[in-house]
C-alpha cells in the first residue's frame, strides 16, 4: 500500500532524495567507499559542503554579508546559542511568544540577558499571530518563529521593525520566498524541508557578531564556525549530504517560487475542505493559517479516534495533533504530493458524510 | 578495485551495517516509509533508542547507576558540557594533556572553573602516556583521553585515583573491555567504532550530577536529557540507527572481548612490520602504542609522498598523518579486516626492499 506521510517532523522527503541517499551509503559518488566512511576534510566532502552552502545562499538570494553554517544540535541548541552570541548581561532582546517553540526560546534567553515579550498569542491558545505591536528601538534583536508547527499558525508578513531580526524557520524554511536578507540571523533544524534530522542551518549576517563581552565556548561561537567553514569539528556528514540532495531537488523543481506555489495549492485545497465539512473544525485564525501544518479538531471529539483509525487503514500516517495540544494535524511539506492531500480530503469528506 | 580504508574518522564500518542502513533509508523495517521520514516519538524509533541504549549498557557491563544518552554535537561539545555540568566557579578539575583533543578539553574547561594539568606528555610531542603522577584528592574529577587518535597513543591501564573519572573515549570505545563502571562520565563522538558521524554517546553515573550552583541551559543539562530519555529534542535519527546496527554487529561477532582480540592481532601484525622495516619508523613509546591508530614516519622524509602514491595506486586510503603532526597514520577500527592490514604490510615491505 502506498503510504501518505503527513508527519510533522521528521517528515516526508522527495523519493529521489531517498534513493540517492541510500546509494551514497553504499557507494558515494562511485568512489568505492560509503559516504559514512570518508573523512570530513577530504575534497569529496568539501565539495558537498561548498555546493550546499552556495545553494542555500542562491535559493535565499543572500550576498556576501551573510554566511551559511551547518551546525549540530537542532533548533533547541539555537535557543541557547543565539542569546549566548548576541545578548549581553543587562541587555534586552524582544521576543514573540506564538507557540511552544517560541516559549522555549524565551525561557533560554533569560539565562543570558533580559527578555521583553513584545507579542503573545497565549490569550487565545496561540491560534493567531500578533500584529501592530510595539518593539522598543533599543531591543538588541527581535526573535520570532516564522511557522508554528504545533499550533498551525504562520507569519505571512514580516514583523515591522528596524532592530535586527532573528527567526526560527525550522518548519517552513525553503517553502516560500521571504525577505531573507532582511534577517540578521536565521536558524532551522533540518527535519522538515531541509533534509534529514541531525543538522542545523544557521544563516548569520556577520555585522551582528562580536558585540558582546561574554566569553563564548568555541563550539558555540558563530565566528569560530565561520572561520572554520562549518568544519570546526566532524559535521553530521550524512545529514549535511541529504540536505544537499534536498536543495538540489528544490532548485531543479523550480526553486522557492515553485515550492510556495505548491504549498499554497495544497493548503487551499485542504483548508477549503476543512471550512466546508461541518465535522472538521479548523482552530486557527483564517489569515494566520500555516501552509505547512493544518491544525483542526473534530466537531464531536468522540469521533477523533474512529477517524484516526480510518486514516491508518488508508495508509495515512502522522495525522494526530502534537501531544501538547491534542486534536488533529496534517503536515504538508515541500515533498508532499497533491495526490496525498486529495486522498486525505476524500477520506474526510466520506467520513463527514457517513457520520454527520 | 577493493578499497582498503585506513581513515581515522569518519572511518570504516562493517559492510552489513552499511547495507542495512541503506535499506532503512529506502524502507525502514518494511513499514513502507523511510527511516528519515518517521517521527522520533513513534514506537518505531522508540524501539531503536531502547534497544540501542540497552545494548550499550550490556556491552559495557553497566548497572542501574549509569545512564546512556545519545546527544548532539560531537565530543567537542562535551569539552564544554562536561565542566558546565560538573565544575563550579572556583572549583578545580584535574586534566591529562596527552594530545590535541585533551588540550582542547582543557582550554574549554577553563571557561567554567580551575584546571590543574596533572599530567602532560607535551615535552616529548605527546609520544607517550604519563604514569605515576599525583592527582590531588580534592579534584572535582580527572579527565583523560583513552586513545589519542592523532598522536597514536593509548592508555592501557586506568589512571590510579579515587576522584571521579571522566573519559573521552571517542576513538577506542567498544574496541576493548575496560572498567567502564569505574567511570563517572564517558563520552564519545560516533564516527569510529560506534557508527556514523552526527551523534555523541554520553554515559553518566547519576550521583555525579546536580552538585553545582550554575544555571545550565536545558539542552546542555545531562539531568534533563536523562528525564527525557534522549528525546529532549529531535535526535539525529539516522546516526542513532547506524549506531544500533553497529552495536548489534559487535554483539553478534562476540562482543568487546572479540573486538579486543582482533584489535590486538591487527596492531601486533602492523607494529611488528614497523619495527622490522628500517624505512618505516614508529614514533610512539612502545608500551603506549595505540591499537587503533598507528603513527609513524619515513626514515627518509622524501620517500613519504612516493609511498603515499603507492598506497593510492593500491586502493589504500587514509594513510596520511593528521594535518597537525604530519607523517603517516594507519587507523584500524573494529570493522577493519585483517586482510587490509596484511595488504598494507605487504606494500610496506615491498616499498622498503625496493628503496632501502
Amino acid at each position: 500500500m502506498k503510504m501518505h506521510n503527513f508527519n510533522s517532523g521528521p517528515s516526508i522527503l522527495p523519493q529521489e532524495v531517498l534513493n540517492q541517499a541510500a546509494e551514497a551509503v553504499l557507494n558515494f559518488n562511485n568512489i568505492g567507499l560509503s559516504l559514512l566512511e570518508i573523512g570530513h576534510r577530504t575534497s569529496w566532502f568539501q565539495d558537498v559542503l561548498d555546493e550546499s552552502r552556495s545553494l542555500i545562499k542562491e535559493l535565499m538570494q543572500l550576498g556576501e554579508e551573510h554566511e551559511a553554517l551547518y551546525l549540530h544540535g537542532g533548533a533547541t541548541t539555537q535557543f541557547m546559542q543565539v542569546p549566548m552570541n548576541l545578548l549581553d548581561d543587562g541587555e534586552t532582546a524582544a521576543y514573540c511568544d506564538n507557540g511552544i517553540w517560541g516559549s522555549k526560546a524565551i525561557k533560554e534567553a533569560k539565562l543570558f540577558g533580559n527578555v521583553n515579550v513584545v507579542a503573545s498569542s497565549k490569550d487565545k491558545n496561540h491560534t493567531y499571530i500578533n500584529k501592530g505591536f510595539e518593539i522598543p528601538a533599543t531591543s538588541k534583536y527581535l526573535h520570532y518563529t516564522t511557522n508554528n508547527t504545533v499550533e498551525g499558525t504562520q507569519w505571512h508578513a514580516l514583523p515591522e521593525t528596524n532592530v535586527p531580526l532573528v527567526a526560527d524557520m525550522s518548519s517552513d524554511i525553503f517553502s516560500r520566498n521571504m525577505p531573507f536578507a532582511k534577517h540578521s540571523l536565521i536558524y532551522a533544524g533540518a527535519q522538515k524541508n531541509m533534509g534529514a534530522a541531525g543538522v542545523t542551518l544557521v544563516v548569520v549576517k556577520k555585522d551582528v557578531l562580536g558585540k558582546i563581552k561574554r566569553a563564548i565556548p568555541p563550539i558555540m561561537d558563530y565566528r569560530i564556525h565561520i572561520e572554520n567553514g562549518s568544519l570546526l569539528n566532524t559535521p553530521p556528514v550524512f545529514a549535511v549530504y541529504v540536505s544537499l540532495l534536498t536543495l538540489r531537488w528544490i532548485k531543479k523543481e523550480g526553486g522557492l517560487a515553485e515550492m510556495e506555489k505548491r504549498a499554497k495549492e495544497r493548503a487551499e485545497y485542504l483548508y477549503n475542505a476543512l471550512d466546508s465539512l461541518p465535522l472538521f473544525v479548523p482552530t486557527v485564525n483564517k489569515e494566520d493559517r500555516s501552509f505547512m501544518n493544518a491544525v483542526f479538531v473534530m466537531q464531536r471529539p468522540e469521533l477523533e479516534q474512529p477517524f484516526l483509525d480510518e486514516c491508518k487503514k488508508n495508509g495515512m500516517v502522522g495525522v494526530k495533533g502534537h501531544r501538547s495540544v491534542g486534536g488533529l494535524r496534517v503536515s504538508m511539506y515541500n515533498a508532499m504530493p497533491m495526490d496525498s492531500v486529495k486522498a486525505f480530503v476524500e477520506l474526510m469528506t466520506e467520513f463527514n458524510n457517513k457520520n454527520l
